[in-house]
């Protein structure tokens, strides 16, 4: 194999509170050469997610970065050199290749793409495990939403929640509702995704503006932030309603100190649920959602925005930017 | 009609944090002649419930008592007189009795009650919708216990939770583990309910005690309590579990200042449930839960104790006496 040098992101210091730039540095080194049953991949292009702050705790239950070690991230990419026959020099390929430019890894971890439809990136977006699949089960398996549900999503400009609002309205959700941070964010999802409404959390009282929007209440709330956001749907929830956690990216920053939502009896009030769940345990029905989500992006029903930050030395202002909510869809790091 | 007079306990004050006794007052007035269509009852005896405490709150869900009236409250008496023939003077029956000796009702909100079998209590306790039913179908359907499974019960000495618990052993609960306050209640519930083991939070680390108790993890929690409780054992829920929520006890007398569960994100780690319930939407399976529970009072399977107040004037000290862990099984007020 030729000679190459990886240049990573490690993680030097573990974040308390609101991660720094000064928690991460850039290091290079030469790429070994691979073991038998390794594959050699050059990162094209990193998915930025909210699960990457909690692998930053020592407690995470996504597994714990070490310190001096590659933050952990999923991304597509081609390979460089194989010493297994499945896997080909140029293969485009899924898998946890790490804030890195160059990643060793067992061939079985790796995923072969098809992209004659669509670009790579759409793997790590729509067609994505933590994101497409994670939008797709929570909404049609654990939130279960039917026509002429009213329908609530918060965080919903990001990239599982613009996903999973989309995909609420084309299970027949007639009031769909996103909250989102800035007038840019609102416009984004009632002009661009179809959202009948949404709440800039930063600049209006959200509590106040569902009882104006939900008048009859909430059948589905998919959330993505907890925190007082949590507390305000709870109270607009109506009888035998679903609450779908999907994350809680307000309580990341201190876990220690989570709040958890003071008005649950209204469960217990409102016959109503609130579910967690693991997109991996609904592994057996991936290639029914992948179907799915291809023939909704294939005609257009499903849109899907990106935003880019470029080169590895920026990892951490990408997942800053994440952090602090200044993208809208989809996050992705390119290393091209 | 003769000339009666009903003795009734009203609320003067509401209370700021635990009722005081000074928020209460017998009053006496003479019961007048009954409208067309109603019945009037005299009062044998009372159901004390916790859903009592929450009546005396301005945004109760189950109702608020105006100042100057009778607390409300379920009970079971006779027809002293009637001006429908439905009903005769000498029928047993349950209704809103509310906490006076004499209650004139309309006919519609009375149930004539079969006491050949079991006495009129039995319809306050084993088989009462706010007790008996409701741990039939928090543990069976909420719940869902199956055989083999872990399950704990919050306020597990209490009239609900020690219905519960022994649901969920008929329903093959292997590990069935109570938390409840005090050596005695602990004694209570394993030595003479079938419980596993318990856990007195008084004088024991909930947590480490249930880490002892259920190495492997809990499948269902049926939750009376919330608080510090509901947190202890969300750490230590399964994969798939489900925590029903029943009530929230150790919130009732602050309902302004609620703490929320801050492990609510267990849920989202381990696929897991939070589900409140109201019995009254399983009505049309009312007969069903009776006839079943009715059988495993008859064949011993099912344990109901009963511990009483004695006297009108008594029902405030009661209601304390419920709200601060003093009872033990089913709390009633006997007027005879």
């Amino acid at each position: 194999m030729e000679e190459m040098v990886n240049r990573k992101i490690v993680l030097i210091n573990r974040p308390d509170g609101m991660p720094k730039l000064s928690d991460f540095r850039l290091e290079e080194v030469k790429v070994e050469e691979p073991e038998a049953g390794h594959v050699v991949v050059a990162t094209d292009v990193l998915s930025i997610d909210a699960f990457i702050r909690t692998t930053l705790e020592t407690r995470a239950y996504h597994g714990v970065v070490p310190i001096g070690t590659p933050i952990v991230a999923l991304g597509v990419g081609h390979v460089l050199h194989s010493t297994v026959p499945e896997f080909q020099p140029g293969d485009e390929v899924f898998g946890p290749l790490c804030a890195q430019t160059v990643t060793t890894l067992p061939s079985v971890a790796l995923r072969k793409l098809d992209t004659s439809k669509f670009p790579a990136t759409a793997y790590l977006g729509a067609l994505g495990m933590t994101t497409g699949l994670t939008a797709y089960f929570g909404i049609t398996e654990v939130g279960a939403v039917k026509p002429g549900d009213t329908v609530v999503v918060s965080g919903a400009a990001g990239a599982v929640g613009s996903l999973a609002g989309q995909i609420a309205r084309i299970s027949g959700a007639t009031n769909l509702i996103g909250i989102a941070g800035g007038p840019e964010k609102v416009a984004f999802l009632v002009n661009e995704l179809g959202f009948t409404a949404a709440i800039d959390y930063k600049n209006e009282n959200v509590e106040a503006r569902l009882a104006e929007l939900a008048p009859d209440g909430i059948d589905v709330f998919f959330d993505n932030v907890g925190g007082s956001t949590l507390d305000a749907v709870l109270m607009h929830i109506k009888e035998f309603s679903r609450v779908v956690i999907c994350g809680g990216i307000s309580h990341y920053e201190d876990m220690d100190n989570v709040v958890g939502p003071k008005n649950y009896l209204k469960l217990a009030e409102r016959h109503a649920r609130m579910e967690g769940f693991a997109v991996t345990h609904f592994g057996a029905r991936f290639p029914e959602a992948e179907a799915a989500l291809t023939g909704w992006l294939q005609d257009g029903q499903l849109i899907v925005h990106e935003q880019y930050e470029h080169g590895i030395e920026r990892f951490p202002e990408a997942l800053l930017t994440l952090l602090t909510g200044g993208n809208r869809g989809k996050m992705l790091l390119d290393l091209r």
